[in-house]
C-alpha cells in the first residue's frame, strides 16, 4: 500500500474503502494478494455484468491476440468492429424493433455524454441541455455540467453553463409532479428557461443514490420532450446491457429515445468502450467531427460481441429478475428486521439499495461488509445508499452468502449503534 | 464495407481515407481481410511505438489474463498497478530526476488534460488557461476550448471560455519572438488578458502539422511561466513515450514542467491508458474529486510495465535518432528533387513531415501512399501535411521500404500535377 | 412620424403602441402636438409617480440650473448629491430603522442592478444568482441574463450563463409552495444547483405581468436567504417610490433586503437616477471598482431630494392605498361586468392590472384606450395584462375619467368580440 | 465630506481625488462650498465639451421645462426627440455623407456599447467580438468582457467570455504591425481564433492612457474588416463630439464604421444621453428587443439639439485644432524642460497627455495641480499618465492659466522628487 500512498494522486478513492491490493478474480469473486477471496456485489461500478474473466468472453479474446488480430486501430475499419456492428444490429437492436446508428467515441461514459451533447446542440442549433438532480453523467467538462454532485461540479474551477437541472421523479416528494413543473418553465415564455436542444436522463440514478423513475415518469418525459420538440439522451451507461433486467434499461416504459449512451458493461469484460445509438435522421456529423484516440479498442469489440451471445436467448434476463426480486426481498426483510436504522430498499433488477437516514450508517454498513469479505459501495452525495451491484451471472449460492454478510454487518453496525434494541454482537 | 456506411456513425473518419477492413496487423505491418500487406508510418496515431501485437508485451498480458489477473480495477489497489506505478518511477521519472505524483484518469489523452485543467484551476484559483495556436489537446468541452481547428471548435455547439490562444514558436515569421508578445499582455494589467492558471503545450504539435517548438522557446516559456507564476503543463499524449527521441519529449530542453499529460503509446499496445504527471506539492485533489469508471485497465498496466523494458537501456532512443536522422534525410531530398511541390519538411526524432503549399498535395500523396501499400495520415488544419510516424521499433529494412513508396507516391503526383516537369509516370 | 420611421432604428417600441408625436405635458395629462389631451395611466413606465412637470420639483430644478449649479459630476462630491444623501438618509431610512450605504451607479435601473450583481458575487464568492421566473431586471448581459423573457433574451446573441431560475409565488399554481422547490434544490448537495451568491426578486412583478408575492412569500423567501447563507436584493426599480403604497415595496412584509435597486421615480421628474443601497458590512467596493460617467446627475438630486418632501408626512401613502383600492374596486367591477372577456383583475397600491386569457383582448383594449385618450400599456410575456399606473399623484377627478375611458374601451372592444352577448357598440 | 464617508458606498473614487464639494460651475471654471475656483481641465470625463452651464444651451432647456415640455418619454415620439433626430442628420451626418439610423439605447455609454454588441451578433450569428489591450468601453456585463483594465475586470466576479483582446496600434512597439498579428490568426483555421462578429476600437484610448492610433492603422483595422467581414465599431463616446478636432474622431481616416457608439458629450451640457449609429442595411432590431426606461431624456435631446449650433459653422472645429496645438506645443515643452521626469506627450486636438515612466508622477503631478486650482485627471492603468482635456470652448487666456499652473505643478514634484536638478521649490 506504500506504493500508491507515495506514487499516486491524493485523487484515489476506491482503494481508501477497500485497502488492500487485489491480484485475481473470477466470476463474483475478487481475490487480494493475501490470498483473502471477497464476494464483489460491486461489479467494478457496474462495469462487470458477466463476472471478471468471465471464461468465454476471455477465450475469445485470447484467441483473438494469439491470432494477432488488430488491437487498436481508431475508426479504420476492422473485422472485429464490423462483427460487433452486425451482432449488435442482429441481436440487440432489431429484435426490439430498434433502428439506430452507432458512433463510438472515446471508450469512456463522459466520453459517450459529451459526444451526445454535441450532436443535440448541432441538430437543434440550441445551447441549453436539461438534466435532473442527482443525476451523473461524468467529469470532462461537458459532462460534469449535467452532474448534480456539488463536490464534483466544484472540481471544474470555472462556472458550470448551458445547463439547467430539473427534479428528478419523486424528487420534491411521492405526490408532486416533477415533470408538470419541468413543463410550466418550457409552457411560459416568460420563465427564464431557454429551450434546451436536449434532456438527458437515467432510468436509475445509479451514483445518484438509486433513485427510480417510474415507467409512467420516463412515458411522461418522452411525451414532452416530443410536444416541445426537444431531444431526448437516456445515459444507460451503468443501467444498460442488461442491469435493470432488459438490454435496455427503458424497453419496458416503451419509448423511443432520440440517442442512447452505453459504456460500462458493454465491453464484455471490463475493457474500455463506449457507444452513442443515435437516431438514423439525426447522425449529421461531418466525418471526423468528434474523434479521439481509442475509439477502436479491438479488443473491447471481440470482448462485446462475445457477451452479446447471453442475449440471443431469455435466460440471463430471467436470471436477472429472479435474482433481483431475491435480492430485493431479503433487503426488505432487513429493513423490517432493524427498524432503528431506518432502512428503506429500492432499486430494479440487480441493482438494488439499502438507504439509511442515519448519517454515515451506509457507510459503516459497506466498511463492516469489507471486512467480512463482501466488497460494496455507498452512493448518493451523502453516502446514505448501500448498494447491491453483483455481477448479473452471479450464482444464487455466492448471492445468498453475500446477502448473509450483508445481514450479519448491519447486524454488527445496529448493535454498535444500539447496543440495547439489537445487544452488543450478533456475531 | 457496407456494414460500416449502414451501421455506423457518418462521425467515421480513416476508415474514409483507408476504406479496407483490417484484420491483423504485427509489428510494422498491417494486413486487410483481403490478405494485403500494408507498411505502417501511422502507428495509431502514435499509439503503436512499441509495434502491432509486440511479442513480448502480448506475451505479458496474455499470461496475466490467462492467470485470472484483475481486468478491471477502477482506483482500487491491484499488483498489476502497483507494478507498473514503480517500474514508471524506477525506469522512468527517477533517472531522469523527476519527481511527480501519479494520477490515472479516464484512459483517453482528452480525459488526461481535462483533469490537469481542474487542477491547475483548483491550485491557482484562476479560471484562464493559455493554449497555443493550432494546438490540439482533445474533443470533450473543456479540452476542445485549448484546441485550435475551427471545424472542431464549431463542435462544441456551445461558446468555449476560459482560454486564450497564444502564438506556438514560429507562427508570426521566423524572427517574431512570439513569446515578447504573449508577455506583452502578461506584464500590462491594462491588456485584458486574464492571468492564466496555466498554459498547456505540446513541444511538437502533432495534429496541428508538426510544428517543432525550438528548445530555447520552450525553456523561455518556462521562463515565463516561473515568472509570472503560471502553471506548466506539457501535452506529451502523442509526442511523449519516445517519439522524438527521449521518453519525455522535452527532456533535451531541460524543462520542469509542473503537469505532463501522457497517453496512447504508455500503453504499450494500444491498450487505452493515460496519465497526469503530477509535481507533488500541486496535488491538491480531495479523493475521489475526478473519477471514471476505467481508471484501473489492468491489462493496459500489464502492457505498459512491459513496454517500459525497453527503456532500461539506450537502445531504442538510439534508434530512435538513427532512424529519424534517416527519414529526416530521405524528406530534405525529396524535398529537393520536386521543387514544383514546394515541400518542406520538419520534425523531430520519429515524427517527420514534409508539408506543401499546394492545395490538396499531402492528401493525394497519403493517398497514393496507401494503394502502393503504405499508411499514412496528414495534418494540418487544410491537411496540408503528410506525417511520417511509424512504430520506433520498425526494422530499417521496412521503413526503407517505406520511404521508398513514399518517394514513388510523390513522384507519381508530381506527374500528375506537372506533366511536363517530372514525366507521366516514374513508376 | 415620418422622420421615426426614416431615422430612427427599427428597436423603437412605444411609439408603435402610442403613435403620434408628444409635445407637453402635466401631472397626469400628456399632450400630442395636434393639441389632443391624454390620460397617463402609463406613468413613464413607472417613473412619473409625482407627474408630469410636477410644479415643486420643477421650479427647484430650474432655480438649480439659473444658480450656475453643478449640473454633471460624476462621483465628485457637490452640494445637491450631499442634500439628497441626508435628505434620503433623515426621511427615507432612519424612520424606517433601515441602515444602508448609498451607491450611485450609471443612471438606469439596469446599472444597479449590475452593480448589485457584482458585489454579490465579490461578498460571496460565488458565481450563481437566482432570479425568479416572469422577472425583469434590465438589458444589459449580466441583468439580462436575470430576465426571463424569451424574446429578450434571445437578444444577447451568447449563452446567458450564471443565473438560475426558480419559481415565482404562484407560479405553479396557488396551493404550490415554490420556495419548498427552491429550498429542496438547495438542501442537497446532489441537485446540480450550485450554492448562489444571491437571489434578486420583485415584490410586484411589472413587466412580468403585474404578478404579486404574497408577505408571506416574502418573509419565507428572507428566512431561506438567511438559513442558507444567501444575499437577498430586492430590484424596487418599478415598485419603490411608494408605487405599492410605502416608499420601499417590501415594507409591509417587515423584511430587510441585503441591497435594494431603486431607480424609476427616484428622480422626481423623470430625470436619469440610479441607486444601489447596500448593507454597510457588505460595503466591500475598492474605489473605482465600478464606476460610469453619469452617475452625478445632479439635477436629479435636486429633483429627488424634493420630490421626498412628500415623504415627510403620510398624505402621499394615504393617498396611494385610497386611490388603489378605487381603482381595484372599479377592475373587479369590470372583471364580472364582462365573463366573456375573462378578465382577472390583481395589483397592488397604485399598480393595478386586468388580464384576459383570451389572446389580444389587453392589447385591444388598450389601443382603443389611446384612441379615446388614455394612455395605457400592457405587460406580461404574451402582452395578455393590461396595467393601470397613474402617476401616485393624479387627482382622483381625472382617475375616475381615466377609468371611465377604460371601462368604455372593454365595453368597445367586448362587442367588436362578443357582439351578442355585450351589443355592437356600448359608446 | 463626512456626509459622503458615512452615507455613499466606499465605491465613490474622483471624490477621493477632488475632496472639495463643489457647489457650481461655468464655462472652464468650478467653484467650491468655500469659493474656491478651479480651472477645469478634467470636463466632467469628456462630458463637457462645451463647457459648464453653457449659457445658450442651459436658456433652451429652462425654455423648453417652463413651458411644460415632455421630460421623460421612453421610446414615445416627441418634439423634442424629432428636432434632435432631423439636426443630428442634416448638420451632422449629412454634410459628411454618412447614412445612419439612430437608436437611443439607455443614457449611459455602456448601454450603447451593450446595444452594439447585440446587434452585431444577432446581424452575424457569431458570439465572439474583438477589442483591444488597453481598451475602455464600461462596466456592465457586456462591456466589461470587452474593457482591459484587470481590477475592473476583475469585479465582474464572473468569468468574461466571448471576447477576444487584440494589440492595439503601438502596443507591441512602433515597428510591430499589431494588425498583421491580428490577422495571422483570422487567416488561419486553426489558430483557435473563432471568427468573430465584430471588432470594437477607440480612435484614442482615453481611459487607457491617451493611446492614439494612427490613419493608416485605422484604415487598415477597416480593410482587415472587410476582407473577414467583421463588423466595425467605433465607440466614440470619450473621442466623438469634437474632441479630437472633428465631430467624429474617425473622420480624418476616412472610414465608415458599421456602428459608432456616442454618449458623454452629445448630451450638451451634460445631461445622460446615448446613440447607437447603425448602418441603415443591418438595422435588423425587433421593435422593443432592447428597450430601457430612460432611453427618453427630452431635456439631453433639446440640449443636444442646441449643441449642434456648434457644427453649422468651422469656428468650433478651427479653435479645437489650434488650441489642441498650443496644449502640445506647452506639453512638449515641459517634457523637455524636466528630462529626469521622464515625460512623454501626446494626444489628438484637445486631449492631450503627458505620461511618466516614474511611478506615482502622474499622480502627485493632478494632485499639486488641483491644490493650486486646476482640476486634472489621470489615466492609464498604473495612473501613469496626466490627461489635459478642457472644455473645447474655453477661452485662451483660461487655458494658458490652466497650463501655468500645470508647469508649476510639474515643476513642484520634480523640485520634491529631485531637489538638485530642479531646486527645492520654484513656486
Amino acid at each position: 500500500m506504500k506504493t500508491f500512498d507515495k506514487l499516486e494522486s491524493n485523487v484515489r478513492g476506491y482503494i481508501r474503502d477497500f485497502p488492500v491490493v487485489f491480484s485475481t478474480a473470477k466470476d463474483a469473486h475478487m481475490v487480494d494478494e493475501d490470498g483473502n477471496v471477497y464476494i464483489d456485489f460491486f461489479a467494478g461500478a457496474g462495469v462487470m455484468n458477466y463476472g471478471h474473466n468471465n471464461t468465454k468472453i476471455k477465450e475469445a479474446v485470447v484467441e483473438y491476440m494469439m491470432g494477432d488480430g488488430i488491437t487498436h486501430s481508431l475508426d479504420m475499419g476492422t473485422e472485429a468492429k464490423r462483427t460487433f456492428l452486425e451482432t449488435f444490429n442482429d441481436v440487440i437492436l432489431k429484435p426490439r424493433g430498434l433502428e439506430y446508428k452507432i458512433q463510438f467515441p472515446g471508450p469512456t461514459g463522459t466520453n459517450a455524454v459529451e459526444s451526445a451533447l454535441k450532436l443535440a446542440r448541432k441538430v437543434t442549433g440550441r445551447t441549453e441541455v436539461v438534466s435532473f438532480s442527482n443525476g451523473f453523467h461524468g467529469m470532462t467538462l461537458g459532462s460534469l455540467a449535467l452532474t448534480g454532485n456539488a463536490t464534483k461540479r466544484a472540481g471544474a474551477g470555472v462556472p458550470l453553463g448551458n445547463v439547467t437541472t430539473m427534479p428528478f421523479d419523486g424528487y420534491l416528494g411521492v405526490d408532486a409532479d416533477t415533470l408538470a413543473y419541468f413543463e410550466a418553465f418550457l409552457n411560459d415564455a416568460g420563465s427564464g428557461q431557454d429551450k434546451p436542444a436536449a434532456v438527458i436522463v437515467e432510468t436509475v440514478q445509479g451514483e445518484g443514490g438509486v433513485n427510480v423513475a417510474s415507467w409512467k415518469w420516463l412515458r411522461n418525459l418522452e411525451k414532452l420532450c416530443r410536444r416541445h420538440d426537444i431531444l431526448m439522451i437516456v445515459d444507460d451507461i451503468q443501467m444498460g446491457c442488461g442491469r435493470t433486467g432488459t438490454f435496455f434499461s427503458f424497453e419496458i416504459a416503451g419509448i423511443h429515445p432520440d440517442m442512447v449512451c452505453l459504456s460500462k458493461a458493454i465491453g464484455g469484460m471490463g475493457l474500455p468502450m463506449a457507444l452513442v445509438l443515435i437516431r438514423p435522421d439525426l447522425d449529421v456529423w461531418s466525418p471526423g467531427e468528434h474523434n479521439g484516440t481509442f475509439r477502436g479498442n479491438n479488443l473491447a469489440f471481440v470482448a462485446a460481441t462475445k457477451a452479446l451471445d447471453y442475449w440471443r436467448d431469455d435466460k440471463l434476463e430471467e436470471g436477472i429478475v429472479f435474482k433481483g426480486l431475491r435480492v430485493r426481498e431479503r433487503l426488505d426483510a432487513l429493513a423490517g428486521q432493524f427498524p432503528k436504522a431506518q432502512l428503506v430498499a429500492r432499486g430494479r433488477g440487480m441493482i438494488q439499495a439499502l438507504e439509511s437516514k442515519l448519517d454515515g450508517f451506509a457507510e459503516e454498513i459497506c466498511a463492516e461488509a469489507f471486512a467480512n469479505g463482501l466488497i460494496m459501495e455507498t452512493a448518493g452525495v451523502r453516502s446514505q445508499v448501500a448498494k447491491v451491484m453483483p455481477p448479473l451471472t452471479i450464482d444464487e449460492v455466492v448471492l445468498e452468502q453475500g446477502l448473509d454478510i450483508l445481514e450479519n454487518a448491519i447486524a454488527q453496525v445496529a448493535a454498535r449503534r444500539f447496543p440495547n434494541a439489537y445487544g452488543k454482537s450478533v456475531a
